[in-house]
């Protein structure tokens, strides 16, 4: 069932390998069929180059397992969260990446500095309050999904594609899984400069509006005129 | 037309990865051929391990696409202006790497410490100030060349062959579209090292004039005596 | 004797330069049987690349060779000393992984910052006291175990598997050699991501306990449900 | 002629590419042959991976060409000038590797903070003055040798195989071209390790001095005994 897809998060999964996002197996990439309701996910604690797409769980919105042998991965309910309230995304890509880390343990969020930035996020990349000890005792992985939920409240998710999760690490999202890995390279990109920029200047400014506001249009708006025409 | 240009211009653009200068496809470099006044510039988010030769795009001094199935970059306006300006230079390439980045958006520029900066650029590397409101709206990567050439007046862009733009990226250039990305290393190299060396001592000291001016012209001089004599 | 151990103290050996843990050859891991008392450990100053299942020393208990041509590794004695007192451990990583080791340096410890951190250790990764001279003076590497058992009289080292040896470097554990390779990988992690946050925000807050004790028993605790089930 | 030497020293400056070490063409290892007095030494501005052994120039003691097609390293004369004072080396490694040149460029010795510091150099790693303006415009590149001379007027050049040249970049030594290399390496960590530790803890302590001389000569004494006996 749905074999392209498990094909897509197979590679967006390995992808995180390549543009080094992961360390062990702390990172995982899924995307959904909106036509199925079906989520397909990285199995829990697989290498990622071991990893093929027969190894791909597939699950409902309810999180059961629909087909595969291996147990999805942990943060799945998170994941699913997501494609819940955010309904036009795809894909969704969480990992530890090392700078993003450090802002989501730090809680502080990135503010635009630049047009790297401005390229990719709409704005600052928000961070979460912290779980309770009700939630974190209920259901952990489903309520790291609502502390993003509440987070978002005022916010475009296809706009600001990442969020940290306070003491946790980042997520990140797209209309495709591959589209989501790309935003946690972006994020990853973004948090190094801005640590390191802050590093020389406590004070930087943060981009003037105008400028990010024709950066994320000339890529994301109506009129976008960056890479290749769509066939 | 222009293969070997063409070809030249590939080659580049793959030495970006080479040295870990781009991530995902935020890096350009072009060539420019001075008789036939065409410059042959990346197309615009395209990969760089997929590029080719004939996807190198050629421009005319009015940014006009003279041969080429795809887009150019999106950053070629800025390219152009930089031709048209600095005569003598024969390529240009722009990055996002990280710590000439950092630089740019704390919009500090990076003064001479030591020979490795010495070695490639004879002073301070400077800083543009930001576009204006106007200037984003109207004509932004055409104006981004402006605010360049404009921070250019004093200086001679073949001792400088680099600059920061507030808020955005490095752009380097240099004798040929080769040249530019090796200016384009020493850029990344000496931003980094600056970032260090200030970290270690916030007063840290300028390279000594009578030293920043030998290991410039034992390089670049008219008695250089750097490489091998050129055959 | 003891083939499969000693293959995989080689292969353990090797993936400390896959995860970029060593430099020239400074790191060694060794594991145990335990029914026989023998260790298995790195032969001293052999390349790892060069490293084959053959070269592995065998010790006893009292450090003498019981296997092998070529001398153990002189951290041999520390190794020893751990699998004496630490009865539930059958692998020993030791590295000078950089990160880590400048919070050994720094003689700081390395506080639960994120899941990250929780999903290893179970609390703050604990430093040692100095050697005395006394110490230095008779059995350096015999009493570099002294002051890690010392500083674990009232920490469970199943729990917390690393610690930084003061103005040294830090040893890592596991149930097997191949689990505190992954210790010593994610400790580096930790360690970095530490120094990060706090260079982001230096009085940034330690995790809250009922997350820390969360993510460490989803991995570690009696119901824990991340991975595969174990066949 | 000295077919050996020149396969050494080829096969030295490679490995600094190995070790990261070098950007660009910033870096050059170079032998000596003592009973001829000759240096093998690496041609100027030649790609490592171009490189091969007939490529290697020899020079004598006067830094003339004896054999060879390509200008030696404009760096000969300060290896040469090395060679003649500090009589027990084999070998000469200049690199601009990052964290090194950081602490020459801040012109900050680096001091003794841990075991791995101790391994390689007994104390602290010292930095040169500056050139005087008649240095550096009457015979720059060997007059960097007689500053570094100046510095080991009380120093043992075996016990202390680096320098950092004041603005500039290090110098490192060894018994052959492949240990000065290994030298190279061991500083670049240790400046980067305690940039890192200072960045934890400002006053980070020196090591104990009993503990700097236990490493030291465990590795380099008279009785030392880490690595294999050598045959």
């Amino acid at each position: 069932m749905l074999k392209k897809l498990k094909q897509q998060v197979c590679d967006a999964n390995k992808a995180l390998v390549e543009h080094g996002l992961v360390t062990l197996t702390w990172g995982n990439v899924s995307g959904i069929d909106r036509d199925k309701n079906l989520v397909a996910i990285k199995p829990s604690g697989v290498d990622y180059d071991e990893l093929k797409p027969e190894h791909i769980v597939l699950v409902d919105l309810d999180c059961k397992v629909v087909e595969g042998d291996l147990r999805p991965s942990s943060d799945t309910p998170t994941h699913v969260l997501l494609y819940q309230h955010f309904k036009d995304i795809g894909g969704v890509t969480h990992t530890h990446s090392f700078h993003a880390t450090m802002y989501a343990q730090a809680r502080v969020e990135i503010p635009c500095l630049g047009t790297t930035h401005a390229d990719h996020f709409a704005g600052p990349v928000p961070v979460t309050r912290p779980l309770t000890p009700d939630e974190v005792d209920r259901a952990y992985e489903h309520d790291t999904g609502t502390v993003i939920i509440d987070r978002f409240a005022d916010l475009n998710p296809l706009e600001m594609p990442a969020v940290l999760v306070a003491g946790h690490a980042p997520f990140c999202w797209g209309k495709s899984a591959k589209e989501s890995v790309k935003n946690a390279v972006a994020l990853e990109a973004v948090a190094q400069m801005a640590l390191g920029t802050f590093t020389i200047k406590p004070d930087a400014p943060r981009l003037e509006d105008y400028v990010l506001n024709k950066h994320y249009q000339r890529k994301h708006g109506p009129d976008a005129y960056y890479g290749q025409a769509k066939k």
